[in-house]
């Protein structure tokens, strides 16, 4: 069985875990002590990611990380989720990139700052600076979902489950719905989907475990 | 002929371009005027990239964006750089997914904050806040090309083309080769490739056009 090193706050974790739970295969979750130093132990780096991350899929012999390949993986194994044209293919390819480079990435530093640094030590200037880049990134994103349901074609591929990652979370970090309606409808389309689950309820562990 | 619209500052373009040129594929470098505004124009948007980056590489009706993906392509054109087996192939996407996240991204930020912005809008918090997350990344990479000539296999890969995008810039932001002498090696090799060519040599516009 696929096994999945995760937690419940990591949107980026989510994006595979997503993916993982829609697509059919037989899949469990492995709980990462984030909070409590895992990704930063010299065991962690050695046997799990030498870059310190969160998600690590292991199935069999195979252990990948980057959300971005777990879910190029998970296609491969489903047949789902990649596109069905080569045109498709590349451009579900480019949304998942510049997700990780201008949406996820972004989303998920902000919110770590703005939630789970002591509130001493949260950076005011860094946090003014992301959410203006991210405020950028909402708008490519709710433009591009006008009169489209899906970001790539007519169903759910790793565009959406990649997009998607940092959006469904309660804590504040600059994003609201209401702000974009397009944004908005999409999310609500994709939460609707057989197997879909909140991040809180798809993987363990919660800020509620440390309050 | 491939054209890549690009222009010599942007390490993003420069991961494409540099794929295009050690690919031995014919193509052509299309200059993109950032610095005047070119790619937040009504008509890059439309024509071009509606995400407003560049590189944006057009090869007959294919036209793409994401520095990753004109690498994929590359490499379903050429057969170069994708990595020898299904595994390699995996650790490939792995590196370029890490280089966009964590290397890249945050090291054309920090460049650009700290070379292209005027002197009194240069955020310095956010700059420090950078360099300390770039600092991660230089260790990982560092450590990772201990006994290795190259970051997957033992030939150049799109690992290699993404990861360099911004090392080899003059402009200071907080990386410096003699800090990290196995990436030092490393981009010393790279450098010796047939056909190799710096940034500002590989592309067109460079910071003197400016002065």
């Amino acid at each position: 069985m696929i096994q999945l090193h995760c937690f419940g706050e990591s949107g980026n974790a989510y994006k595979a875990a997503l993916a993982l739970q829609l697509s059919g295969l037989e899949w469990e979750p492995v709980f990462v002590d984030f909070f409590g130093g895992a990704t930063r132990s010299e065991e962690y780096r050695r046997d799990l990611n030498p870059m310190g991350e969160a998600p690590v899929m292991v199935d069999g012999e195979v252990k990948l990380t980057q959300s971005g390949v777990i879910q190029m993986y998970v296609t491969e194994k489903s047949g789902k989720f990649g596109g069905t044209s080569p045109e498709d293919a590349r451009e579900v390819m480019r949304w998942v990139f510049w997700d990780n480079h201008k949406l996820s990435s972004q989303a998920g530093m902000t919110r770590f700052l703005m939630n789970f640094l002591p509130e001493e030590k949260r950076p005011a200037e860094v946090i003014g600076f992301m959410q203006g880049r991210l405020k950028s990134a909402y708008q490519v994103l709710d433009a591009h979902l006008s009169g489209r349901d899906w970001i790539v074609g007519d169903g759910v591929t790793n565009a959406d489950l990649s997009c998607c990652g940092y959006l469904y979370y309660p804590e504040p970090f600059g994003f609201d719905r209401k702000d974009w309606p397009n944004i908005d409808a999409w999310l609500t389309r994709l939460s609707q989907q057989p197997g879909w689950k909140h991040p809180y309820e798809l993987m363990p562990g919660n800020p509620s475990d440390r309050a």
